[in-house]
Formats: C-alpha cells, sequence, structure tokens
C-alpha cells in the first residue's frame, strides 16, 4: 500500500499537537490504517525563526513558509488547514480543493460561516473533506453525529461548548468571586485570551452551535443568525441563589426541534445539579443528545488543548486516509486496527489499588487481631475499620479498608484467612476504582 | 444512484427495533445518505405466524423462514444478522460473506469468540462488515474508537457494559433490599432473564470487554482468559459501608496497559460518588476513555433495548452504504446529510421554561408588588421569592422564580420592569434546563 502523504498548514498549538501525535504514534497509526501517514510538507510563517520541536520527528518532511507550496505539491494528498479564522484559511482550503487534495480543518469560524459551500466545492472536485477538530477538540462529536447514530432522527441537544466560559462559571461557583476576578485569573493563566469576547459573549459557542444543528439537524444556520447570550452579567450572587434552588449556572449551547421549527439558543442557564451536565466543570466540554429512537446519549471531553484538539486532526487524517485507499478492498477495520494481535490479558495480580474487605464474622474477641496480623504478614497496611452497630452477633458485618497493595497479596490473604472458624463466608474484596471525577 | 438494498435476518428485539427506525426515518437517512437504503428481505422463523407491526410499512419486501433465502438472494446487498448467539449466527454471516454481501451484526458474543477470523473472510471476500450493535447498544463506542478518535493511543478504559447489573446495583443502593429481592422484581419486568447467569456473572461484560479491547489495543482476547467476578456475593451492607466512605458499587469492566502487559478485568468494585461513572444509574451504560494525547473521554447512554440498539444496527447499515457507494464521489458528509438546506432558527419567542429572574433593587416598600404585578399582566406565575439577609440596601439582590413561561412574555415583562425606578440594572433572566438528570 503506498503511503498517503500529508502537507499541514499552521504550527500553532493545534499543528504542533497533531504533529506530535503522528510522531509519538506512528506504528499505532500505521497499524490501524494497514498503511503510512507520512508527514510529507509543513507550512508556517515563522518555521524558520521557531520550528518546533516537534518538528525533529519530520526530517524528511519538506519545510516552507509559503503555503501555496504546500497546496501544489504532488507530493501531498490531504492537507490539513490548521491556521484558524476566515481569512487566509479559506483561500488555502479552496486552493487545496482545486488541485484534487482532500482537507481536513480543525476551523469552527470558517466551517461555520462557509461549511456548505465548501463542502460543495469539495464534492464536485471528488475530493474528501473532515473537520472534526472543530467543535469541542476532545470529543467526537461530529463522528458520532455523523456515523455512530447516523440512524436516529435528533430530536434536541445541549451542550457546554466553550471551555474558558465553563471554567469562569464553574471557579466562580467554587470560590464564590466576580466574573472580573475570575476572568482576569484566566487571562494570567492562559486559560482566556487578552481579548475574551469571543469567549464570554457566547460568539465562539455559536459558531460551534451552527456546525452541529448542521450535523444533528441537516440545516445551514448563519452564525449571526442565532440568538446569542453571553455571561457577563452572571454575578457570584447567582450561584448563592443557584445553589438553594439545587441548580447550578452554565453557559448552554441548546438546539431542539419544536412544532415551530429549529430552536437554537446559546445563554446561561439554570440546570439542576443532579444533571450529569452539571456536573462537567473548568474547560470541559459535553453534548447530551436527544434521538427519536436511542433516547439520551452524552458524551464528554476536553474543549480545547493542542493535544486533544491534535487527536481529532490526525483522527480526520486518518478517515480520510481510509477513505482514500478504498479503492482496493481495504476498509476500516471494525476492529479500528487493519490486524488484531493474538493476545492474551497480562496478570493481573500486579495490579496494584486499594482495597475494601467485607467480613461477616460470629462475633468473639480477638477478631480484629487475627485479621491484621494476616495482612501484616502479606505487607497490606490497614487503613480504617468500619463497624455499624448491629445485634446480629452470629453474622456480624464489618469493613476493613487497605492501603494500596497488589491483588495477589489481597487474594493470599483473603485465601489464608478462610481457615478463620469465625468467618460465616468468604471475606469480599473489592478494589476502589477512580473513575472520572465530576 | 442505485438503492441499497438490505436483507433482515432475525425480528426479534433488535430487527423489530431495526425496521421501526428505518420506517419512522426512511426519508432522513435517505437526504443524509443522498441515496435509498431500501428494505429488501426478511427473516424471521414466525414471520408467518407473528409478522411484527413494524413489517407492514416494507411491504414490497420478500419475506421468508429461511434465512438462505436472503443470504443467497441477489437483491440484497447487505445483511443484517440479528440472530444472535453463536450457532446460525456464524453460519448466516459466513454464507452473506462467501456470496459478496456485507454484513451487519449485533452479536457481542459471536464476534468476541471468532470476530477476528470472520473478519478475515470479509477482507478476502472485500466485503465490509460492522457491529456497532454488539456492545453497549445505545452508545456508538465501535464508531468513537475506531474512527472518533482513531489517531490516540488509549491507556485505559473503564466501562459500565452490563445494564441488568447495573440496575440491580442501583436498586439495591437505592432501596436498601438484598440482591434476591431485587433480582426477582427485575426478573419480573423484563430487565433480567429467567435465567440471570450471563449478566450477573459478568459473562456478557467479559464479552463485550473483550470486544473493546480489540477496538482500543488491537488485540484478539478469548472472553474465558479476562479475570472475571460476578455482582453474586454483593450484599445491602456493602452500599451502607460504601456510602461511609462516599463510594458506590458498580461492576466495571476495565482494560489498563501497563508495563506488565494489558490488565483486563470484570468485577465490581468501589467507585467514589463523586465519579461520572458513579451517577450512571439503573439500566444505562458507559465508558469512560484514558487517551495518552486527548485525556479522559465518556460515553454515555442506553446498554440495550430495542430502538437503541436498532439505532446502531441502522447507523452501520447506513455506514456500509455509503462505502459501497464510494466508487463514484458520493462520500458521507462531514455534515452529517449529503445535502444541507438553508435555514435559520425559529423564533425562540414562543418557548416555554420555568425562570430564574434576579433583580437588584434599591430597597424600598411596595417593590415585590410590583415586579408581580406585571408579571401577573404578563400571565407569568410566581413560584417562588428568595432573598438571602443583607445589609446592602442600596443594591440589594433578589431572585423571583416563576411558573414555565414563553420566553416572549418573559422579555415583555423584563421589558416592562425597565421604567421602574428602584432597579439598579435591567433584571436577569435565566431559564432552568433539566439536563440529563444523573
Amino acid at each position: 500500500m503506498s503511503p498517503i502523504r500529508v502537507g499541514i498548514i499552521g504550527l500553532g498549538n493545534v499543528g504542533g499537537g497533531a504533529l506530535r501525535i503522528l510522531a509519538d504514534n506512528a506504528s499505532l497509526i500505521n497499524r490501524k490504517l494497514g498503511a503510512e501517514l507520512r508527514v510529507a510538507a509543513v507550512c508556517s510563517r515563522s518555521i524558520e525563526s521557531k520550528a518546533p520541536e516537534e518538528l525533529s520527528a519530520f526530517p524528511e518532511a519538506r519545510r516552507t513558509t509559503d503555503w501555496r507550496e504546500v497546496v501544489e505539491s504532488p507530493e501531498v494528498d490531504v492537507v490539513a488547514e490548521l491556521v484558524g479564522g476566515t481569512g487566509a484559511a479559506g483561500e488555502i482550503i479552496e486552493a487545496a480543493i482545486a488541485r484534487g487534495k482532500s482537507v481536513v480543518t480543525a476551523n469552527k469560524e470558517l466551517m461555520a460561516a462557509r461549511g456548505a459551500e465548501i463542502w460543495s466545492l469539495a464534492r464536485q472536485a471528488g475530493v474528501r473533506l473532515a473537520m472534526e477538530a472543530s467543535v469541542a477538540g476532545g470529543i467526537p462529536i461530529h463522528s458520532v453525529l455523523r456515523e455512530g447514530i447516523a440512524g436516529d432522527r435528533i430530536e434536541a441537544l445541549l451542550g457546554i461548548l466553550n471551555g474558558t466560559c465553563n471554567f469562569i462559571l464553574t471557579e466562580m461557583e467554587r470560590r464564590g468571586e466576580s466574573l472580573e476576578t475570575v476572568l482576569a485569573e484566566a487571562q494570567r493563566l492562559g486559560y482566556a485570551e487578552a481579548d475574551p469576547t469571543a469567549d464570554v459573549e457566547g460568539y465562539d459557542a455559536r459558531s460551534k452551535l451552527s456546525l452541529l444543528a448542521a450535523l444533528a439537524f441537516g440545516v445551514q444556520v448563519k452564525p449571526e443568525s442565532i440568538p446569542t447570550e453571553g455571561i457577563r452579567r452572571i454575578r457570584d450572587v447567582d450561584f448563592l441563589y443557584a445553589d438553594r434552588l439545587r441548580h447550578t449556572v452554565r453557559l448552554l449551547a441548546a438546539a431542539e426541534q419544536t412544532p415551530d421549527g429549529l430552536y437554537l439558543a446559546v445563554r446561561p442557564a439554570l440546570l439542576p445539579k443532579s444533571a450529569i451536565l452539571a456536573n462537567v466543570s473548568g474547560s470541559y466540554n459535553a453534548v447530551w443528545v436527544r434521538g427519536a429512537h436511542g433516547a439520551d446519549t452524552f458524551y464528554y471531553g476536553r474543549g480545547a488543548g493542542p493535544t486533544p484538539t491534535g487527536v481529532a486532526v490526525v483522527s480526520d487524517l486518518m478517515n480520510v486516509a481510509r477513505e482514500l485507499m478504498m479503492g482496493g478492498p481495504e476498509r476500516v477495520s471494525p476492529f479500528a486496527h487493519a490486524e488484531l494481535e493474538p493476545g492474551s490479558p497480562a496478570d493481573i495480580g500486579g495490579e496494584v489499588r486499594p482495597y475494601y474487605l467485607r467480613f461477616r464474622v460470629r462475633d468473639r474477641p480477638g477478631i480484629i487481631a487475627e485479621l491484621a496480623s494476616i495482612l501484616a504478614s502479606a505487607q497490606i497496611s490497614v487503613d480504617a475499620v468500619l463497624q455499624e452497630p448491629s445485634e446480629a452477633k452470629d453474622d456480624l458485618p464489618f469493613v476493613v479498608t487497605v492501603e494500596p497493595a497488589p491483588r495477589r497479596s489481597v487474594e493470599q490473604a483473603i485465601e489464608r484467612m478462610s481457615a478463620l472458624d469465625f468467618l460465616v463466608d468468604k471475606p469480599l474484596a473489592l478494589p476502589f476504582e477512580k473513575g472520572l471525577e465530576s
């Protein structure tokens, strides 16, 4: 299989992140594809003065400060436009399509404003166009709406699509401080831009909602036509009252099919604290989708950042590569990898976790001492002993939590305990898992 | 574009759900595809005695009790195997592939046991194979791992993959009852099978974990080789102790790349209540994925049920159809629909929500009366008035919550209020949104 050759234009945060992933995951990517995804050319205005470190992994890639060289190169099959904005980016994409190259873009603003037109150009030229990174960088929401749940009819969606606003609101809530104070700190930390207008006024979320409306409902809606309110008017006192109502305040992008037509809005709203969306904090993004047949689904991940967005760009490059390869019987494997390796799981005995050990005993003095001595001889440290009041002296439950220990040691200790006459049955050992903190 | 012709074998829950979606969403599906997805044949052992209602939408489809007629028909391009199990299902899929037909399956057991072999047959025959419905029916996790985040290197995943066990555990927790009691009720309600062994002992989750391991790590692992513990030994008292530790108990399917190799396990474990996974209750499923570059993502939805699983089957049929169409420049649109319609959002003024109205006032008697009178004249009913103690008589905040009202009425009332001399600034109106209750 010949390699699929990629030209990357723009080496800012997203371009740098994509390059890092292409370098780190090269063999994995090739194994999933069943072909080589090769970085053939890279372009950045400052490539000579400050080439990013990631570039050193691609010594053979052509370097240029002129995007036209990438777009016109016969050595490039797919162009990744990672410049952003609605200026040069549009020119780059049009020129690439005109030269028969497929395009991957992370550009929400351009795609929200001119996406349908650009897709029409791509279709006429017979090339591919992909834009997973344009909404909620770390969440594959395009893939989900385009393919994963393509068969469903979407009734509504509700998203937290702007990480900066979500960070500001959750910090206001957590610390009881004003928007101005939190925004200033976000700017100092680099979470908010010097001019935060696009985020704080909801314009960024509005562009993303326009793209999600296209994906979910097949309509092309101008971002400016979407009723939009930002978070400027939210004050610390609103979190106090919201809390009294067992709610919180989030900037939500909402779309809903109604008898009146498609409602679209970006605005701060109250969400019950028990809602999964209300538990999305910091700079995370999330989208909740209500399908007529699949009912509720929910997607959560990083909204931005070099490598989460880079993952979206690289995944798009892989998907476009697969399609370019599809002249032959090559097909994206239903197993995600072109070939599977026969394997067996590793011996999980070495896995280290804190454990919850629950005992049922016939009560008598000395029980804790005997159990603790077995645990100690297995090098397992007791963390706490919990016992609820109970009258059931013949079948008394209590719990010992232990510090992180290998599963193997815990199993051996439990085995040794099975000879103890005061036990009603074999002790139950459950590991503590962290899950994703909400 | 010629139609893509589908043969459906098996009209149980999943087959019936898929047919219903194909009927309900026919025009939407064709619009997304840019071609017709046509049900050409259906097969079920009892098709004559009890044809499902959904079949009436497809009067032209050939009906048969013999799957060979579907697999051998020159009128069928794609076969959906919805029979389940490892018996006839395997024969059906092999026969379909041997006759050059692409296959969509919902069969976790068969694909976990023989998936790599079947994929190899499909590849040799140059046909497509898709199995989104085989794990967590309502969550497009195959699509996510195969395409959406294909560029990332997965480090770990943690899933709630068995809805029956999750239902039992959350009911035990909620009601403080024993596993036996809750299981008996789940059986009565049809949430658990008469023989619940496959669910309760973790075998179902184990097959699904084997498939997720293939998708995430490219390894082919026999389900029987995965260390597996079911939920039989969990007692009501464990939820009591877990709660004291601010944790809960869930049946987790876990995969983790470690220096020792790939750890895989299905077992009950303790999860902190603050973890998003811990908030997955009832028969829902969820998968949390840790990627080396995209960091954490989380996917949530229905684990089973006729239409959620049907959505997965129909989405697969659409994806296979798109690939079959890909001889020409037809391509799955990056906008999910073959064409976008120009559109504008509906006037959101008719949207009805309860509202949170926050006022800042210069305190004096009669304020509530004046505000309430304006609300009343706009047909808006006050729900509650909240006021925190405050000394700031010149800029006193308080909140009025109101019963559901059209956005338009709320905006008009706020407009009328702007003339009131005691207001420090324009009142803030936030709608209450429900989100997804966790």
